[in-house]
């Protein structure tokens, strides 16, 4: 070795072979990331000195940024910390490092930052790292790190040579001694005054000069080829410090690699919860209090989730922010599953319990990624007669309350502006509308926007004629064509059809009215179908909410309301993340009524969800309803809005519900199950497959392949199931296997999940079955048809009537959303099976223009539940001294 | 030194004593904590062998439990971190040990465990801390530890002397290494392989062996006095086990000291945030969006809360667990200061920018643990004329939207029952309301207390009389005599009043009803009242909704809801950590309407709050409307459900106000202010400095003492302000003090902030103002003549009638709460200052039996506020891309 106190070239060398290195690397991350500019943020206390000023030549030289934070040389502990925190938070910010007096470096000060930004290698998490030789996520102390460059670098490996530490005590003392002895280096340490000096100094390889420069030796102390490394002497320093320098430049470089490589996609790293099925299968809630969650940060990690992209309910749910759509748009969509199922009958199908299965068996069991898209469920049902699953908590992420507030303030803006301009004159409204603020009267931007739908281009205020003014300031809303209607997150019949506007203060201007289940909200349906904030915020100012006197329609937007819906929903845009009982992800996300709207789980999840599983991956989401509602409109509405394309759709079906469809009993709640149900019946689960082969039919009029999910119940015989897979294979069914996942968990889908596996690598195609163009009554006939079987359809004159005025009015293109009976193919509940030779009667047509469908009404639908005489509620209770809920099935 | 290979009663000696030392201080940790028991837990895979025997035993003989997870031998790193995980959140655990070989204890199993809990020193984090010397949170390696009591319990000193180590590299040489250099010795390391191992040795006054014991060297080379110690040798093996089992022990006693250590009272750290005023001052929602607020988990950490007591909702918000009352209880609280204010006005006097400055002044300027408890406004208002401040989310934590739905679930149950009720014979009912399940009937636990509450002492279905179960089944509800309403948080005045129930299916049960704004809802009264979840369900069980056709109060209890309500409650009765503009601490909860209910925030909040803040320090919480109001209620009603003694009382005044109240003109929103609001006018101030001195009257009636905060603006002369002062101390004030937070943030409020914590330093003689024996003609007799100045009361005949009625329902010894207009002492809202010889007249009385209040009508009450012709939804939008809100001001 030559490396010696005086050898100054030979440092030079290397420092700018280092340096060279630094600035190829950083050319390499610009070239594939344009906008990153790695930044070294400095606290500094009180002027510039001699250090700093090397520390940012040295950043400029190699082309980093320089964020420099100046503190008063009197700062307190608190400012700093501040400050480091500021930065911990700044993206734009790589490495921190401390220009600071000793006796500021506290153990709070050095552990408020961030370890990944720690570039000086101050914290106590680096520090254990480096002692540990691990420096993957982590920087060592910079001097250290020049002293092992310096020697590293050299020709003669460092491998058994014997190091001297002289010097003072200390972290970097420590840090030194454990990289080069994690390099293969024997060190030893030693005191100026030990009584060993000489003899330890001359039986060293290296010696390394730690103690400011005020005690020296003779030279004849350094054997010939001896390395002496002075961190303090005074001929060294501008060298040491440069060397210093350049390892720190170095450090934020790698940061700013690390931060793109977090930035990528990030293989899943899941550890799936292990579930003890019980024998005897226990309920639902039990099984949901049995396992205990992993916090949900744990899981947003796995999945390669950013923290910042998290933002926590709570211990067990997070909202995942749309950022990440962002961030991963070079990602490839994983696998698109759908499950849907056979034409629901009261004995029920599991279509939610199939895909909570599915996912596990995949993620849990295959170990493929997987995520499960589900719909928030309503708050009524649940203290009605529905039960929840997974850990649901009952107001979840307050998506539905959002909605509900949203929506009700439409409701509540549109009577009142009625009651208004009936009570006011045109000047007096106008007076109101656009007030003198400081003397300023001025157009909000909202009223803008309606100038200009107007063809009203001023922007003055005092510039509109009295004409202009009366059409600004008069909706002219005709009580009587008001269609939007409020709502209520509770099965409360009696708000089914009401009269409101009695009081005297509203002047006689009473009508009728009625409330809808929150879930039926409209703004439901565009938080299901829209793709971002800004579509939102357009799509809730779209909503049309009645006609006005001459038949226009009369929007959101005009009444001023769009801002403040935009608000109100801005966290609910954002899906819920939660897990199953096995910790494999779900997002919860919207549930808009399958019966006047798509019934289907946002698009937003869906998207999030593809770029989370990665290539290989697979997102399986859920329609409501029979495949002849929820998947027809999964495909024409939900696919066509988002622009994903289904690999892969799941049937499910049971051995019970199929005897049904064969012309198997009425079934009653309360009463025992007729021995059809229970005892093996080949004939009927014959017959009733008629109606699984029709659904399996509508699925390839869309191109997309089939999975049969047989759900086995414990009194399915052999021979009946057997029967359900033979039928299924034989009507085209890609594949047909029994889950078992209600007894077994995961495990119970394995088969399932190796054939959706199967099946999804397969190319498909998908097609719409209708086009936008085609005319309304076109688009009806062809699901009509094409979908129900049926022979034809008739439309009523107030369906005729509205189809003139939707073509009128420009909305004729919008997709189809059948407001049908799930009970039947038909239109008649109590057909099962697939009937044929019948004309589906259209008895009304409905928009959703901000959603962005039209919806014709098949018979009546209810919008709002009831309660029955025991609703559930009977058994719920909460523990005031445990918390544990009870009841809640 | 003496301590050698062969020394083996040296070490037992060592040894022996520490353990003694340990099982000292377990006993100590009991006699103060005799629930406690400081647990070990042993991961292990496979089966048991010496080594795990020897930790097991040693724990025993020491007293700790030891908790054993014995995993597969072939289990994978997964599961053990999936243990370890398990172990970090269970608070029995005070030490994880892994007991498993050398190729588990990869990087991310070391560092899944809780540096907290790391007593084995394994984490990046604790070894770093090892390195830099700090041993105050975490762990050594227990050999490490060993070898330094092993050396330091020898009488000769350690400093100066040389150290060997001798054989493999690793954690555990590094550990070693920093800890003997920390203590002041020489260390260097040697390979068994080196040249120089001889001289190493004989140069050495301590020589430890790392190697495994196949190598070795002659006697000869240790000096006479070397210490030597074997961590390997075959002859040592057991004594060494044992010492590091008793280390590991020492550490598990410690760790269970830090953990009693964290579990009490914790001294505030507060880093508040510089607020850099702006001038001009801008709008509210501009301020608060120009700082950045700390994350709320740091906030909590700051002022001592634990993680555990912590739900983040985002990064802004977070609910704080009631289990932080029983970890404080032997807490004293701090001191209790209500902000009041005069009869309002409309230009307002700024209460809760009084309220938030004032602990921004005590906080951040005078270094006083402060803390404020603000009421959650209604969303209503919001998109009204009423702005929020602070960076309130619209849902914030979603009480209010929890508490709408418990309150329609009752109004739903409500309807449905009496539909129910009026279709079903007495056995129909019965069968459906006490169903068999799979050939069982049974009553559902809330069934049977109603039972109870009949006098029907049965269990057995089939056991009840005919008349019997007529009585059960039927609450024969008189829908004339429904008091419970439905709400909505909307400000929609087309519900105030309605006919419900016109549909067909609800044939022919119309009714009229109304929805009130949702803070008007009893569930909001008690939600403010209730001190833990038993009581809340309590409560709600007790709610009156009507009245059955015998005139008998039916509870919501009959309507077999409470356990729902108390479980769609369950998260909202945790109150809402938020901060102040500075980043001091501030409780948002409960926010029941002033008009009928008691109008202040929640007791519970209080209650945290007063524990947080230590004895030392201040929670202030602010009451609606004036003082006669607000106030009043604040004493007779909080305070006495509460048992809290408030210490000062800040009654809020401005020169505007005054000026009114002494005969200044009406003011018009939008029309520019009079004159006289403007220029000086001494007379009008001192004129209506008559409401301040009689609200400072009232204060004293309950024996607290008041300090007049006087918020200033900027057109207030110098004369004016002092004549407030003057005269307010002259009236008995014990300070008057200006204010300037508006435009000075916490510094504006440095004076008043001094002023109350002088004021509730003085003992004082806090006392109702009437007793709850009293008749309740007395107590609102009272209320009028002391607090309002009325000579009498005159009650209408219906108010005669409820009184009655409550007295013989058992209802008469609950607080009153009166609901008068705010606008003026009297019913008449047009008499400002001060006025006299009227009698208040009772126009009807109205009881809250859950919340625990009568409330006597003065005159009508809106409870559903209206919305303006131009609702400041205009303003409020969302920018799509930054998400900022505009607007909200």
């Amino acid at each position: 070795m030559c490396l010696m106190v005086k050898c100054a070239i030979c440092v030079h060398l290397i420092y700018s072979d280092i340096v060279q290195k630094c600035r190829d690397e950083l050319k390499a991350i610009r070239e594939t990331n344009p906008d990153l500019k790695p930044t070294l943020a400095i606290i500094q206390a009180g002027e510039d000195d001699g250090l700093l000023e090397v520390n940012k030549k040295m950043a400029g030289q190699i082309g980093l940024n320089v964020m420099q934070i100046c503190l008063p040389r009197q700062c307190t502990e608190d400012e700093v910390i501040d400050e480091i925190l500021r930065l911990n938070e700044d993206s734009r910010v790589h490495g921190i490092f401390l220009h600071l007096p000793q006796s500021f470096l506290s153990r709070s000060v050095r552990n408020a930052i961030k370890p990944q930004k720690d570039v000086d290698g101050v914290s106590d998490l680096n520090v254990g790292r480096v002692v540990l030789g691990d420096q993957r996520d982590g920087f060592a102390s910079p001097v250290a790190g020049a002293v092992l460059e310096m020697l590293a670098r050299h020709d003669s490996p460092l491998i058994g040579k014997m190091a001297v530490l002289v010097g003072v005590e200390g972290p970097l003392k420590a840090t030194i001694q454990c990289l080069l002895q994690n390099n293969g280096m024997m060190v030893q340490t030693c005191q100026w005054s030990s009584k060993h000096l000489q003899k330890q100094i001359m039986d060293s390889d290296v010696v390394i000069l730690l103690e400011p420069d005020h005690k020296s030796f003779p030279p004849t102390w350094i054997r010939p080829g001896v390395a002496v490394i002075n961190l303090s002497s005074a001929l060294m320093e501008v060298f040491t410090e440069m060397f210093v320098a350049v390892v720190i430049c170095q450090h934020v470089v790698r940061s700013s690699r690390r931060w793109i490589q977090e930035q990528q996609y990030q293989p899943w790293r899941l550890r799936p919860l292990k579930l003890q099925p019980l024998s005897p299968v226990p309920s639902d809630i039990e099984i949901s209090r049995a396992q205990t969650p992993k916090p949900i940060s744990q899981l947003a990690q796995e999945i390669g989730l950013l923290p910042e992209e998290l933002e926590a309910y709570g211990n067990t749910k997070a909202k995942v922010h749309l950022s990440l759509l962002n961030r991963l748009q070079h990602q490839p969509n994983g696998k698109y599953v759908l499950v849907a199922g056979i034409t629901p009958t009261p004995l029920g199908e599991g279509k939610s319990t199939v895909t909570t299965g599915l996912v596990q068996a995949l993620s849990a069991h295959l170990k493929l990624n997987s995520f499960a898209c589900l719909r928030q469920p309503s708050q009524g049902p649940t203290f009605g007669v529905k039960g929840v699953f997974l850990c649901f908590n009952l107001h979840l992420t307050g998506d539905i309350h959002a909605i509900t507030a949203a929506n009700n303030l439409v409701a509540a803006a549109i009577d009142a502006r009625i009651l208004h301009e009936s009570t006011q004159s045109d000047k007096a409204l106008y007076r109101r509308l656009v007030p003198s603020v400081n003397g300023v009267r001025c157009f909000s931007p909202i009223q803008m926007a309606r100038l200009q739908r107007l063809g009203i281009n001023k922007s003055d205020p005092s510039d509109l004629t009295p004409e202009e003014v009366r059409a600004f300031v008069r909706l002219d809303l005709d009580p009587e064509k008001v269609t939007w209607q409020r709502v209520v997150d509770t099965n409360d019949r009696f708000l089914r059809k009401i009269t409101v506007g009695q009081a005297n203060t509203e002047k006689g201007h009473a009508r009728q009215t009625q409330f809808d289940i929150a879930v039926a909200s409209e703004i439901m349906a565009i938080l299901a179908l829209t793709d971002g904030l800004a579509d939102m915020r357009a799509r809730l100012g779209r909503m049309v909410v009645g006609s006005n006197r001459n038949g226009q329609p009369i929007t959101a937007d005009d009444l001023g309301v769009t801002g403040a819906l935009a608000v109100l929903m801005k966290d609910a845009i954002k899906p819920t993340l939660m897990q199953t009982l096995e910790g494999t992800p779900v997002f919860v996300h919207a549930g808009p009524f399958a019966n006047i709207a798509h019934g289907n789980s946002s698009v937003l999840a869906d998207k999030l969800a593809l770029k989370l599983v990665g290539e290989e991956g697979f997102v399986v989401t859920e329609a409501g309803f029979g495949a002849d509602i929820g998947m027809e409109k999964f495909f024409n509405i939900k696919c066509r809005t988002s622009g994903l394309k289904p690999d892969v759709v799941v049937l499910v079906a049971t051995v019970r519900a199929l005897k049904m469809h064969g012309g198997g009993p009425n079934v009653t709640a309360g009463v025992p199950l007729p021995k059809e149900y229970i005892n093996e019946n080949l004939q009927l689960v014959a017959d009733g497959c008629s109606n699984l082969k029709k659904q399996i039919q509508i699925a390839h009029l869309f191109g997309v392949p089939v999975v049969v999910a047989l759900n086995v119940f414990k009194t399915d015989t052999q021979a009946e199931i057997e029967l359900v897979c033979r039928i299924a294979e034989a009507s085209g069914a890609s594949a047909a296997v029994q889950c078992h996942h209600w007894s077994r968990g995961g495990r119970g889908s394995v088969e399932l999940a190796q054939a959706v596996k199967k099946v999804a690598s397969q190319k498909n195609n998908f097609q719409f079955l209708y086009n936008l163009q085609d005319s309304i009554v076109e688009k009806i006939r062809t699901i009509a048809q094409k979908v129900y079987g049926a022979d034809d359809i008739e439309l009523s004159p107030e369906a005729q009537a509205k189809i003139d005025y939707y073509n009128q009015q420009g909305f004729g293109a919008l997709p189809i959303c059948m407001a049908k009976t799930h009970l039947s193919l038909s239109h008649m509940p109590e057909k099962k099976g697939v009937p044929t030779g019948f004309i589906l009667p259209i008895r009304d047509i409905r928009a959703s223009i901000g959603a962005g469908f039209i919806y014709p009404l098949v018979g009546t639908m209810s919008t709002m539940p009831g309660l029955p005489t025991r609703p559930c509620f009977y058994d719920i209770d909460l523990d005031p001294v445990t918390e544990e809920i009870k009841g809640l099935f």
